[in-house]
């Protein structure tokens, strides 16, 4: 493996949420819909996705600063800084976005999701189904 | 941004699994304890998790394809074909890997948890809370 694995990709969010800095800190904390728009070389990959599943879209935070490790949580001055893993900060070692989402629409290779608070134009990396119980896998 | 973000694991995973056929599939059925190093130069970043905290791991499953775009879920050959995107197949463009474990013991830099179906050598990516009620944040 290469020390420094290189990420490719697959689409983008496409969100009238443009300004990082205004944007909800989290998807259920009114986030609008938006549009996951897919490479066509992936469709394959996302033929199953269907109105009403549950997912975890990880995406790549290209606006953050990846030379943070200690941080106010939720841009609160008043409180004590904290080393980034134990926050949701974007900005980390390697600023990968999880969002929990439900899909409410698709269209070929553009899927429409609930509650997403990435901005437009951030990069998708994957989309994964929420794990239910063990004896539904 | 470059179209191709590059990665910096932080940390590899220390753990008695060493063969990813025979691992478990998921960190619930039956995945041992684990350590979790971490590079020295990210040690702020760590400082304050602390043995109970549940947190999602982020790693790189560097054993996995990144050219299968559908897949047998669960190696199970009776089964439909999806597209990886509807499985949690390690096999996909970007193998990140999701790990919702509970911290059981810290060292240093070095992190023990639960349940951690990654094998030995894994490249560890990120480490962030999992989130509780909106009123708790």
């Amino acid at each position: 493996m290469s020390p420094h694995p290189e990420l490719r990709p697959v689409g983008r969010v496409e969100s009238a949420l443009i300004d990082p800095a205004t944007a909800p800190r989290q998807g259920d904390e009114g986030a609008p819909e938006a549009w996951l728009v897919f490479d066509a070389a992936v469709a394959d990959a996302l033929r199953d996705l269907a109105v009403g599943d549950q997912v975890v879209v990880l995406t790549w935070l290209d606006r953050a600063r990846r030379d943070v490790l200690v941080t106010q949580p939720r841009n609160d001055v008043t409180a004590p800084e904290l080393g980034v893993f134990s926050t949701r900060s974007p900005d980390r070692p390697n600023p990968i976005g999880l969002h929990t989402v439900r899909i409410v629409a698709t269209d070929g290779t553009r899927v429409r999701v609930d509650g997403l608070e990435a901005v437009d134009g951030t990069p998708v990396l994957d989309v994964k189904p929420v794990l239910g119980p063990i004896a539904e896998r």
